[in-house]
């Protein structure tokens, strides 16, 4: 086997080995050559060329979403992991394990005015777990090379001999690279290891001179104090109207006893976003729908005595309104990890997994609280959902119509990932099909990567994933079509309402060319051309019959990934959303 | 007038108008409103909209680059900044002033799991002048408002007054925001102003209600101590060998006196890179072309005692590692900001600009020191040239042919920008048409935005702008495109050589699976859908006949701007560089 002749390179590679670290999506450059050559010489790791780094980090991102284990980057020194900062920022706050491998100058090189030259040492800082600056390997400072004179490697050996610094560097870069990587597979989140390389970079030899001494992660049990859970347990026991919220949640991460306990309990209402992945007949999904009607009194009424929260951001900014306005006495948070003080009266951060949680909690639970909060709310539900159809029956073609006819052709079992922000906000509207697992990129909310993050989430998880978006989202991640691991059973579907359809519903000045230009964004451009560059398969829509007839065969076997632009009418999407809530009222 | 309600945008726009910077390149978003509304609403500023911020901050860099004084970026909270950083770390190397202005959430949302949140403040750190970190404005934290109470007006002003509170941000933002301002504008950089706005956002008045104070630039006159002079005075008279070496440097920027009097002298070789815009009869330019040849006794011949820089960074390779090998005993740069010591022998930094420094030194200069350092070089740069053009004319049809032509037909008077990096590593080969004025990204020598700042470079500068580049940096910034603003003359020059055709000419493992994909990066793209898209003329040649006719015509006044893209054998091209440096020698 070939292995990088640089001895720091061969232990960045032997320790993400070691960690399991097995999909590697790297960028072209020469200074990462080393980094490159290690990783693609070893038929362990699985490895990906992606030319934009921006896109490149994004599909990381996209592929740990899915396996739940750090993604390693690996990108040359200079501007390029900038590039990759939009992404890292979202695995930051989506808890997603990213290893960033950025290759840099040795330190006398920089700020000296040499190329592709930049200050690479914690240039995350403020969105990073860890950041490793690793130092210059004493090998390659002396250049020994095999074809040297013995004087001069005798001198050398000497000098390591009597200055032990070899030993010494080579043992704290190895510990650096494991705090980093074992960081980040604990916390699961973004952590950066810059690594300087001397030239030369494209060396290489057929042994390894390194042998990585491995640190293992040692993963603490959490306990939370009795008396914590018994605070809790009394408190719940006494309160009639109790409400769960669930955001971002991996699918299949609670146990389905737990759902069924609390779906038993008349005192509890469980709200689970789009994301939550979380489903039960007694639960409570489009929360937007449930409470954007609502009045003062009602509000008064569906306020909480204790709300528990779980799993990540919150989607709908109807419900955190709402619970700041009208607070729970009780907030707990539940997470291993961290708690966000979201409605301003965080009470308790129960550090476990939800799991954990509530097999010591609900377990001991042998009554519930009677009351009819679940009830009252129950019924609410109901009429909701009678007028949801309704008015969906007399809808006009619109952004709306066409999520709703879409929603309801995904294949089972399938994958959904959904765009920022108009495309997520409307799902929250709908009762998805409840074999789907459904992502977005809500750390940052940013439409920035969710193209590339979608195809990530299809190579990781081999599941038929489809990726629905709005315009402006798809066009700004158009480079993310250039890359040759799209499988062919992805699908996008690209609501195309000509401009940032979300600006009509906010209170800007409408229809004057300032909003047009500066708010809304208005373009005529298609996907089209894009489709027949990167080779997807193109479909178009523009009426309520078409998408039908294309959405019938769309998900079908296909020798290409496809994608279906559907045309709407962007001047009425707003007043039907608008007149929506108005109806279900 | 329509003004944004909020005092604190009132008071970012006003001081904006005081500096005079008048383009304003805007992203659509919420939060920024305040801003978009103040700057769109007055004509004095130029807006642009642009979706994608990566290219939107290299848009402004291009037009910032030609104005050479302050262009303000505008986006919301959110990752949105984050895609701005690769043209931050670009503006931070070139010395390009520009101005991110980014809406923030007030801090009371930040790190709670609000949407688009993250750590805005400080994030450039590694690469900006200066971060102002605004507080929110204590009108909008009190939310006075017009309709309310005369009683809660009356509490309110009270409380004001008894705090002085409002005042006191209000100042404080005041000098935060002039200082930020008058450091891009004095030290030609880049600036991040964090803007917080609380909501409502949209609101607008047709009045002022702030003053803003406009604290005076104040540009300190720098004079060199008079022994700094005496002594380089003594060393120049006393060195029969000076180089002087000029990296990025704006047209016209040193007075024609100065060059013919450096000129003069035969102790005196000017080295000058493409992008130094210096041109004089007795230069030289096309640096690699004359050393890359070089042997050890050469080299030694051409060790200069005394070698001045100035200007920006230094593209040759082949020149650092001349000179840090070959170290002069004196290296003075002349700049009135930094030096960088690129040779590890800086001896001087001279804080003045060329020209002063010229007008002190030169000036005073009676006699020339007998010398044969330049005859020697101009017979050398003589030959070169000869069996330059001799090479060329047998040359097979390749990148370097294409160049060759290409460069040839580039109309008087115009711009030529450069992608990185082969392209402007080709272009200084030739000796350019010199009234032609050149640029490149160097910054940074990164690939992410060099169309971006062509386009900007164009609309700022009105002249007809080509820009050629390399088909990976054309296809990385292919939302570059994505621009209402581009000029009907603006010319695009693709040469696509499949693949990242600079890795072929290091010393990778060429024509292995593993090297066309990791290092090469092949690909099969095209920008014809692209132009399609984007409402350009698209134009193909494959040979040097169909080059030379597409050129004949392609800048002459069109509609729509225009690419000319020119398919080159991928495979050939680095042999047909590698042997033209054997046969110039």
């Amino acid at each position: 086997m070939k292995y990088p002749k640089i001895p720091l390179a061969q232990t960045v590679v032997q320790l993400c080995k070691a960690k399991n670290i097995k999909h590697i999506v790297l960028s072209p450059g020469s200074r990462n050559a080393p980094l490159t050559i290690g990783f693609t010489h070893d038929d362990f790791f699985t490895c990906y060329s992606i030319v934009d780094e921006r896109c490149a980090a994004f599909f990381a991102l996209g592929i740990a979403q899915n396996i739940q284990h750090p993604v390693a980057l690996v990108c040359s020194s200079g501007s390029a992991l900038l590039n990759y900062y939009p992404a890292i920022a979202e695995a930051f706050y989506s808890d997603i394990p990213l290893v960033v491998l950025s290759a840099d100058r040795p330190k006398y090189l920089i700020g000296i005015g040499d190329g592709q030259t930049i200050n690479q040492e914690d240039v995350y800082k403020n969105h990073i777990l860890y950041s490793a600056n690793l130092k210059l390997d004493i090998k390659n400072l002396l250049k020994t090379n095999e074809d040297e004179p013995a004087i001069i490697k005798s001198i050398e050996n000497k000098l390591e001999r009597f200055l032990g610094i070899k030993q010494e560097i080579q043992d704290a870069n190895e510990t650096e690279i494991n705090t980093a990587l074992n960081k980040a597979i604990i916390k699961k989140g973004p952590v950066h290891i810059n690594v300087p390389f001397e030239e030369p970079l494209y060396e290489t030899v057929d042994n390894l001179s390194v042998d990585v001494t491995i640190d293992d992660i040692e993963k603490k049990i959490k306990k939370v104090d009795e008396f914590i859970i018994q605070e809790c347990f009394e408190d719940w026991n006494n309160a009639p109207k109790k409400m769960v919220l669930v955001g971002v949640n991996q699918p299949n991460a609670i146990e389905q006893q737990w759902l069924d306990e609390l779906a038993k309990d008349d005192s509890v209402v469980v709200f689970t976003e789009t994301t939550s992945n979380l489903h039960h007949e007694a639960f409570f999904p489009s929360i937007d729908k449930i409470i954007a009607p609502l009045s003062d009194d009602e509000f008064k009424a569906l306020q909480p005595d204790i709300l528990i929260t779980f799993g990540g951001l919150i989607v709908s900014k109807k419900i955190k309104a709402f619970l700041r306005t009208y607070k729970p006495k009780h907030h707990w948070h539940i997470d291993e990890k961290k708690a966000n003080d979201t409605f301003f009266c965080l009470e308790k951060h129960i550090k476990q997994e939800p799991n954990q949680f509530f097999e010591t909690f609900l377990s001991r639970i042998t009554h519930f609280v009677k009351s009819d909060y679940k009830p009252l709310w129950r019924s609410v539900k109901q009429h909701r959902q009678e007028a949801h159809e309704a008015y969906i029956k007399n809808m006009p073609f619109s952004d709306f119509k066409v999520f709703n006819t879409v929603f309801k052709s995904l294949p089972n079992d399938s994958v959904l990932q959904l765009g920022n922000s108009s495309t997520i906000r409307y799902a929250q509207l709908f009762d998805l099909n409840k074999t789907l697992q459904v992502f977005c990129n809500r750390g940052t909310s940013g439409i920035d990567g969710s193209t590339s993050t979608a195809i990530g989430y299809a190579v990781g998880s081999k599941k038929q994933t489809t990726f629905i978006t709005g315009d402006l989202s798809f066009f700004y991640d158009s480079n993310a079509l250039w890359n040759n691991y799209i499988p062919k059973n992805f699908r996008i579907i690209v609501i195309n309402n000509q401009g940032g359809g979300i600006f009509r519903i906010l209170p800007g000045h409408k229809n004057t060319d300032n909003f047009d230009n500066f708010f809304e964004t208005k373009h005529d451009l298609t996907a089209k051309q894009l489709c027949a560059m990167y080779h997807f398969d193109y479909h178009t829509a523009t009426n309520e019959l078409q998408v039908k007839n294309k959405l019938k065969t769309f998900f079908d076997t296909s020798d290409k990934p496809k994608l279906l632009e559907v045309f709407t009418p962007r001047t009425i999407n707003d007043e039907v959303l608008i007149n929506y809530f108005k109806y279900i009222k």
